[in-house]
């Protein structure tokens, strides 16, 4: 039986995407992390800024309401907030002061970068981290798709299941593995003070006509997995020296048992962009879907069993590691030094 | 944070309204009061009866039943109950008395009057009070339109809203108030024994056509709010000499996050009523499915959040009273003898 | 107030349907038994076999997956299991055994006999039991006519429901008795070691055309109703000489208030099989349709007033019975010796 994060499992003072920049509009977006119903609005010169949905006044949704000159104003009374939260306005209110302190919206750090809304779980703080960069993000000559998935599951779940190589030969088979395994490979598991990440040593090139065009000159080919706290899964594939491709997926806890996953896909490849653009969001979706069912049904007969009870073996290479680092970070300890590592053989 | 009452509050020995005369007819019908499931019927000369809607041999609904010569019979096993709950026959039976106490149906006091069907919330008592009675119904020269409506949020709830003035110029904008606030009028707050108004003093009359139709004469606007135990929200209105109108919405908890109101408007105005009742319904209609949904979005949210959380100015105007008329009647304390006063301002 | 069986009383060590042998087919197949999510499938020579539905590696049902040469793998990651519920394939991994004791699926006994399988509610054990086998099944000259339904209802419910004359006037009123009581009746209760039954005493013959059918030389009729543990209820009727027909249900809990019912119908008449068989179904689907519709108000009313408050009168016959019965099962209790006997009058 694996130890796993128990449920509730919720890590303060970290980012999350809570929207794609392009989702927050004029109007202002309701959105949950971590069970908590937040409302994003932007404010003067387009700034986002996120409170808890509910008016200090009568607790009614702050999403109902309108954005007026950058301030977000209650539908119900009229009430409104400035992107720091203070109340600026009581509609009826003769005597005494309007912004009393009891009438501020419960505030969250919110950062807009590469094209995502990103906030920080404490409320009512200022950040002590900035959030996650994804790399090559924009930078030539690499080029990036994004999607953005809901999936019925955890997000320690969801991350295991991004970051494992066995079932893909099941689960997505014919897709990219299959189920006749006659390659040993080793892989280098590193445990890092915030990250972990394994490594595969020995995977062969793809063959054919996708090999040829992907690694023209051969070469060898690198493959590294990680997960990065407090929720950044990351496939990281070098073919040759022409082709590097990296897959991010930000999690974000929407509930213990849903995730809301923002991937990008980064690529620099021997081939156009616009050639390769039209066949990544179709192959992402499908593998996609049917990790999602996999997913659902997993956390159905957790729940239905009245909790986990994994059996696992070295194969498992990354789940342990993320478990161990998702409690690091709820329990609030400083990250161990060093690096631990050790080494397996799995067939592939 | 106002305190409000704690969910779950049932008040023992009150009248609320189960249903109106006209849905009442020959079939049993079920309605649910403070959670507690019901069985209204007709028994001999079409008096109603209320039971707890379960027969006692084996819980089944007896709404699922048929009244047969004023006895309501359970459809399962044939067993039938007087208007007084006692058992006239347990079919099969050879041996032993039919009409044994253990096999009485719960039975809760019901009037009938200016159509609606009124029922005592504590089982097996006799009423030691009378429900209530709306003023001038059926009363000439006054004409009544009465709707019935089901809303998802507490008893408290509504009657808050229903009393609230300042979010009409937010939430029904453009209805009958603007946001463009202006005038400063004073309101009297009276805290009586087992009720509660709000006298608003100075508040200008309706203008251009409107006014001119329904205070012809010019004259003073008066308007008064009331609550009156266990649940009566009455919004008074008299506009000169001529125009007096009353809405008075009797609330039946349904469950704690579910009300049904009964909706009574009386008028007496200078125009002729076959004139001014098309328009009475749908205003109606769309004032209270407005509230409807944003009561619904707060009881939803108070309910995520875990709690309510409410942040009270002055403009508040009844909802504290409400509050505590409502403890009072919970805790079954005498009312307090006299009237507590207050004064305050508001721009409307 | 009739003692009842608690909610959630399951019972080990005892044999329930689980499906009907067509059903099972090449595919695995989920079935829930006492709320406990099982997979079925047909190992070898299509012998069926019973898991827990979960894959021990990360708990996906392994009623997702497909059955290999006998053995059943899972969808996720391929691990096989074998009808013991060895693991016998663990794909990728290079070092250590396969087949290690924590790798086991959660097995069940199972049998297979009269075109239904069985299960055994304890797991990883052998019975210490055969299930119940329908007498006079496929046996020359009878015939049985087989149906499945699922009732939103306790077993016990079901059971007494089956089990209970009175209601049939009433609630399938017109079908086979009517509200108009005429005869009195003697009833003998028997109450052994792990059944009882109710012995019918002077019941009349069918009148007109269907009586001189299914007893043409007249003579007596005899009618018995029965429980057996664990779950089996049965009716039991002889009409003179000529006419022999048991209707016998096989109950299985698939949650506390959720039961599917296997019922078997055999009978020996005067008349040829070809003509009843076509009228069996459709008499049995309403006389249940009826009955289940009565079964699922009770249990919501019962739930809604937080719980059975039952009134029972002595033509209860075989209920009391049966609970204690239940009760002795659930508690391992020896049988008691012996036979326990009393008599009651009911008019019919």
């Amino acid at each position: 039986m694996s130890a796993v994060p128990p449920p509730g499992l919720t890590l303060p003072d970290v980012w999350y995407v809570a929207a794609r920049s392009k989702t927050l509009r004029a109007a202002p977006l309701a959105v949950t992390i971590q069970g908590r119903p937040l409302v994003l609005f932007r404010g003067r010169d387009g700034v986002p800024a996120a409170f808890s949905d509910r008016c200090p006044h009568r607790n009614v949704p702050l999403s109902m309401g309108t954005v007026v000159k950058g301030e977000l104003q209650c539908q119900y009374h009229g009430w409104r907030f400035d992107s720091k939260g203070a109340c600026t306005a009581v509609p009826g209110l003769v005597d005494g002061e309007v912004s009393l302190r009891s009438r501020c919206a419960e505030t969250f750090a919110c950062v807009e970068q590469q094209g995502f809304v990103w906030v920080y779980t404490t409320p009512n703080v200022e950040a002590s981290s900035r959030p996650f960069v994804f790399p090559h993000f924009d930078e030539a000559p690499y080029s990036s798709v994004v999607r953005e998935f809901l999936v019925a599951a955890s997000v320690h779940a969801v991350v295991e299941n991004t970051l494992d190589v066995p079932h893909t030969a099941y689960l997505h088979g014919g897709l990219f593995r299959t189920a006749q395994k006659s390659n040993v490979i080793d892989v280098v598991v590193r445990r890092h003070g915030t990250f972990a990440e394994a490594e595969f040593i020995g995977e062969p090139a793809p063959k054919g006509l996708v090999g040829r065009l992907l690694a023209p000159g051969g070469g060898v080919t690198e493959h590294t997995d990680r997960f990065l706290l407090p929720s950044i899964a990351q496939v990281e594939y070098r073919l040759g020296t022409k082709s590097h491709l990296m897959a991010t997926s930000a999690l974000t806890p929407v509930t213990d048992t849903e995730t809301r996953v923002f991937v990008v896909v980064t690529f620099k490849l021997p081939l156009p962009a616009w050639l390769v653009k039209p066949f990544v969001a179709p192959i992402a979706g499908q593998i996609f879907a049917q990790d999602a069912v996999m997913l659902k049904k997993q956390t159905e007969q957790v729940k239905r069993f009245g909790g986990e009870r994994y059996t696992s073996t070295e194969l498992d290479v990354l789940g342990p590691q993320v478990t161990r680092l998702m409690k690091q970070a709820a329990a609030k300890e400083a990250p161990p030094e060093g690096v631990d590592e050790h080494r397996l053989r799995m067939k592939t």
